[in-house]
Formats: structure tokens, C-alpha cells, sequence
């Protein structure tokens, strides 16, 4: 099953996807729905395929938008860690996210003006769909509803001002999520997907889900040990080799660009950049 | 003003403190009454005092029940920045709390078994009232509500497991939050104010918010460049030198011990912490 949340005016609502069509639900997001009912129900609950939009004509919105937790786990690829110079964790390296740095997957992210170092890191992001607290691994795969595409867009300048990255990591509406929840039924536990990451059309990030140091079952019971996970919370797992600044030179989102954030099975965020008017005097002024 | 968010069944409620009696209030918490209302219509908005109950009839949730934003400042008097054997910042640091570690100002706080080193960090939260983004000095002090106080509780090993702080500051339910949220036309910009920390009889922390290194108009603005704040928004401050982990040797906090956290002019938190059965097997056993 794949499940989407689109725009109506300024509303948003569920969607269940059937063979191109969006289906809606009524739940105002696919939070709201893993929220509201079991994910099993939720075909039954769908209006008919007749008469639904088709998904290219629907504007997604994020995928999950009032989620309690958006927690991330940082240098969780071998590769990543290396890139960035530091050494293999013996724990999950978690920090935090809140809704409103979460976007939609075709929509513009802003680079903000008070960064000029806005840099990418395609991440797998796991949706919860039940409620859980210190969590067995087998309790925790249950506990995972699925999964989407995210890319952790950080203002790197930022980020690296403290020892704590929180500022960097939550800028408005940079983070973007989607563009459907994929059921774990249709793409087992996560492991095994070509992730990558392209600005234009040029490949910056290209790994696998495998490649993760605590994949996604590890990490939901890990964060669990910690904090209640409760449904439509997302984690997101953290970024392969290829970031802009583990570049010689460093390497920047620019105005104009493109990014695209895909995983196999799973779909892709396609998000055009665009720096503030301010920041970007048009050519010749 | 003085308004409080209490608890009616498994639901809450906004209150409006007068002459020590909580008059109802139209809304569902403190933050769900700041998003609907402007602060100086709310008296106008609350039940009558005659057959209001008196504080100390009603029991206190956490002053504010759905955030959309908890931002903490780290290292932030010049004396923990001391104690914990830091240097002093150029900017805030900045982490996050997620809803679920709030708690009433009079509720138990669960000493989680999986941490063996639970702190305290009494700190100034401050409330924000209105939405705003990159704001000046002038605009950051316009848009505080007005101020709380917090205790930061901290699973101390957890924290330090990695070099990011979230998952030592977010098990559930062991943030106090409240009593009341005092307006700023009460309490001025919230510098001056005595701070202190104790458990059972012994003070632990006391100082001023007037050694913050970064005040609270300074920590909106800030945090303002970074992301857009909204009502119900809480800023926790940063907590001055006493910590437990500072001490030698280390302390900290033990089943059936009373942790009160004051400051003047705010009142205080005052929370038994409580060991889960599991972890102290009682006498003889």
C-alpha cells in the first residue's frame, strides 16, 4: 500500500494510491490516519477509484504533518562518517527535527539567507505506525509503518556554529518528505535500497540502505529505549558519502538547482532551490 | 496575568489565576489559548470567579500541551559553562525537546530505569506569544508571552552517550513545566530574577537569570534567524552552575526524593522522583 497527503486549498488530506490515482481518505494527513485507524482498514476506508485525482494533478504536501517526533540519526553510513572525519559510534547519534522544517516533494526549498553553505544528505525515513516504549527488534519492525524518502537539507554553516546541530537542521520548510508512505509489506525492512542524491543531473550521493551502520529495526528500538515512538513519528536514518562539504572544494546548493532524492521501491523528492530575491541580484545589477 | 493549563478528566483546560481561584478559560491548554486568542481579550474570555476552584483544587498539566517548537539553550551561565568544563560560546547552542517529555509542575517524574545518572537543571522557560521570523530585538520582546519555569531533567549518561545531546533530554514525561505562565507585564524581561534548584531541603542551584550569557530577547532573536517561532512556543534558558554531574563526586537524583525548582516572581515546580519498581527492589529484598 502507498499512502500520500495532498493539498486542498489550505487543508491537507490523505490519499491512498491505486495504480495512479489518489484515492482520498478522511484523515486531513497520513498521520492523521496512522493515527486514526489500522493501516489494514485504511483500503476500506478510501473513496472509490472512480473519480479520483490522478497523482500528477495532486500537490503533495509532507507526507506526515503534525508528527509528535521527527528524530534523525546522524554518521550512520560507514562512508559518511569517514567523509566527514569522524569515527564508527558505538550508539546512535540522534538529534531532532520539528514539523515545520518539513516540505512537500515537488515543492521549492528556500535557501535561506542566513546560510550560504545549504547542503544536502538523502536520507531513508521511517514512519511509525504504533505506539511503543523500549521496544524488543521484533515489537519494533511491527512497529514500523513503512517508509519515504527525506533529505536533510542543512544550513552547514549553522550546523557547525555549536557542538549542538539543531540550528543548522531546522530551517522552514527545507526538509523535504515523500512523496508516499510505502507499507512495509511492499519493501520489507528497508534494507537493500539504492539510495541516491543528484543536483541537476549530476549524481552526488549513490549508496544502499545496507550500508547502514544501525539499520532501520536497530534504530526504532534504540530511540524507543529513550522515548515513546507514537504514530506518524518519523526517523529519519541518516545519509550516505557525498555531501557538499566533505568536498575539496566544498560544494553548495546553488540558486536554480534541482535536487532529487530517490530511493528504489520508494520514489523521489524533487525540489528546486531558490535562494531569496535579496540574496540573488538578477544578472548585470 | 497568571494562566494555567489543568487537568479535567483525560482532557485539559486554560485557567486564568485570580486571587487564587483558576477561572476557566475557553481552550484546551495555555498554548491552545495563546494560538486562539489575544493575551489581553482572555479576561475577558474566562468563567466567572464565584464557583471558580481554588489552585490548589486542580491539578496542573504541563503549562503548555502541544507545542510546536521546545528549544533549549546549552551552556548558558557562565558558571555551568564552568562546571561542565566548557568554554563560553559565541552563539547559543541549541537543542530540542519533543512534547512528550513535558509534565505537570506537581507530577511525578519516572527516574526511567535505563539511566542511572538522572541530573537536575532548573531553568527560565520562556512562552511565545505571537508568530514571528528573523525578528529584531524589539519584535523578539513584543512576541514573549511571557515566562515559566522548567527543570531540564537529564539523563547525564545518556546525554553523553554521543556528541548530541537529544536522547539524554527526551524520556518521557521528566521535563516539569509551569506552574503558570506569568506575563511580561508582570515580570519584565525575565533578567533578575532569583533562580534556585533543591532536593528535599538542600538548595543545589541558586542563582540569578541576570548571569544568563545570552538573555531571553537575545535567545528569541536568535532563534528567530534560524526558524519561524509560533504561540505556545517554549525557549528553556539554560540552567546556572550546581548541576549534579559538576559535583565530586557526581550526584543525582534518588528514588523519593522532592526536586523544587523556584524562581522568583514565577513560583515552582516541585516533583517527587520515583524509581520504577524494577530498578529498587525494596528494603530486605
Amino acid at each position: 500500500m502507498q499512502l500520500v497527503t495532498f493539498r486542498e486549498g489550505t487543508a491537507t488530506r490523505a490519499g491512498l494510491l491505486d495504480a495512479g490515482r489518489v484515492r482520498p481518505l478522511p484523515f486531513a494527513s497520513v498521520d492523521d490516519a496512522l493515527r486514526g485507524s489500522a493501516l489494514q482498514e485504511l483500503h476500506g476506508l478510501a473513496e472509490p477509484r472512480a473519480g479520483a485525482p490522478d497523482l500528477a494533478a495532486v500537490e503533495l504536501a509532507p507526507l506526515v504533518v503534525r508528527p509528535g517526533k521527527v528524530v534523525c540519526v546522524g554518521q550512520n553510513y560507514a562512508g559518511h562518517i569517514a567523509e566527514m572525519g569522524r569515527t564508527p559510534p558505538t550508539h546512535p547519534t540522534l538529534f531532532a527535527k520539528f514539523a515545520s522544517t518539513l516540505t512537500g516533494a515537488h515543492d521549492d526549498i528556500e535557501l535561506h539567507e542566513p546560510s550560504t553553505q545549504w547542503d544536502w544528505e538523502a536520507e531513508l525515513a521511517i514512519v511509525i505506525g504504533r505506539s511503543i516504549l523500549r521496544a524488543s527488534a521484533t515489537e519494533a519492525r511491527a512497529a514500523i509503518a513503512g517508509f519515504t524518502v527525506l533529505n536533510d537539507v542543512t544550513a552547514r554553516d549553522w550546523q557547525k556554529r555549536t557542538a549542538q546541530w539543531l540550528q543548522g537542521k531546522n530551517f522552514d520548510g527545507t526538509t523535504p518528505l515523500g512523496p508516499a508512505l510505502v507499507t512495509a509489506d511492499e519493501v520489507g525492512d528497508g534494507s537493500g535500497l539504492r539510495i541516491s542524491c543528484s543536483i541537476d543531473d549530476e549524481v552526488v550521493q549513490d549508496s544502499s540502505t545496507s550500508d547502514l551502520v544501525f539499520g532501520p529495526v536497530d534504530v526504532v528500538a534504540y530511540v524507543s529505549q529513550a522515548m515513546s515512538l507514537q504514530p506518524g513519528d518519523v526517523i529519519a536514518t541518516g545519509t550516505p558519502a557525498g555531501v557538499g562539504t566533505g568536498r575539496t572544494p566544498p560544494r553548495f546548493l546553488q540558486h536554480g538547482e534541482v535536487l532529487t532524492t530517490r530511493i528504489d521501491g520508494l520514489g523521489e523528492c524533487r525540489n528546486r532551490c531558490l535562494r531569496p530575491v535579496a540574496a540573488h541580484p538578477a544578472d548585470g545589477e
